[in-house]
């Protein structure tokens, strides 16, 4: 996977659980970090996008393949693997230098805030998207 | 201490940390559970009070004396410890069967939610919160 | 669906976000609360089952259909939809009344807690959670 | 205040709540947050300081003076206010530019974690807590 975007944070202590592990919701705590970072880096806002327009979820899934505890410095590898008209989807992968911890995905679509209908992505955002730097 | 309201609830698995017992910032969500289901309890509508009027929190404190574990029950106990035309302030003891595990307090403004300045607390909900049942 | 469990808790104002509705990794909390409470009502200790064994999580999915506001009583229905030697997976449907909001799942693998390596779940531990009231 | 270190990090999504602000309980993740990269900049573990000892929370405190909101640049400024053989507090000023957003502190105790009675810290740990660089 080619990746557009990624960002290091370490492990929290209030991320961790009784197990001495990352609890398994705190990988989204990750990946929302990641989107917030790599919009901010696209000079976008994200998800209230302008005056009448927000992103919300429609689908999360994150998969444990190793586990990460206090500390470790958790490298969150972001793409763009879909943008059309109403959607955008992030895939993940978290990585402990060469490991793989986490992989997964969030899936939005942009909706009228003031009908709560779907509606369709400002164009600049989607440019700002998808254009390579 | 006389108490107006107790909410119990188990330590849950994301309340704890490395440790094993929950984390100090954990004992706020117990204390904003107590609040919550006392204002559903007194009928009255919280931290958004009215279309108009919000509490916003000034001051939050806690004292740790014991450590709670993954399922422990823990009784939070709250009382009124001031009401004035702007401010409410809520103390809290969380106990385990006897023995005192915290005790703090968390203490609120009203504002109008339109100019974020301090403004009166509605009359209805002073009343609300004062009568003894 | 039929449905092992179910758990009604209410949307607390830390559930949402500056959406005014609850975000997204915190349906994770209704999911791992919903667990927790039908593991007590079976009557095992989970995700640290015994001396050795643990639960850790393999993979976690939510697909989010309507959205859920501070106060809302939700209703977090739960099903034991496999288990196998090593792996539990629940299932769970979150509805406001009859409107489903959220559905999703959590896959977990028993592992050896000194070794990290996966093993069989207690069979005890099988017995009851298979075992119709 | 003269300021041992401080720590930058933006208001995050899953901050805010229904009022569009910081939820008062997030402050504490700023605290931590700021005490965990203070800690790793002095190289010390924390707050699992060795194999026996770790530092638990006495208590804590937050005064909210202003309202944060998204993707606002919050900077986390720590003291190291007291440390005797057994205690350290730190102290917080939490500021958006030149706007103090939020003072706090958090009061530690050293204990072994075998006996869970207080002891007193590492002499190397408080060495270098206290050495100016």
């Amino acid at each position: 996977m080619e990746y557009d975007y990624s960002f290091k944070e370490d492990v929290k202590i209030y991320d961790t659980d009784a197990q001495g592990i990352v609890h398994y919701s705190g990988y989204y705590r990750f990946f929302t970090d990641a989107m917030q970072e790599f919009m901010k880096f696209k000079g976008c806002n994200f998800p209230l996008l302008d005056e009448n327009r927000w992103t919300v979820v429609l689908e999360s899934n994150a998969k444990y393949l190793k586990s990460a505890r206090l500390g470790d410095t958790l490298n969150t590898l972001l793409k763009v693997s879909l943008v059309s008209n109403k959607i955008i989807r992030f895939d993940f992968d978290i990585k402990r230098e060469d490991d793989l911890i986490c992989q997964g995905y969030v899936l939005h679509i942009c909706i009228d805030k003031n009908t709560w209908k779907s509606t369709e992505l400002p164009e600049k955002f989607i440019q700002d998207l998808t254009k390579r730097v």
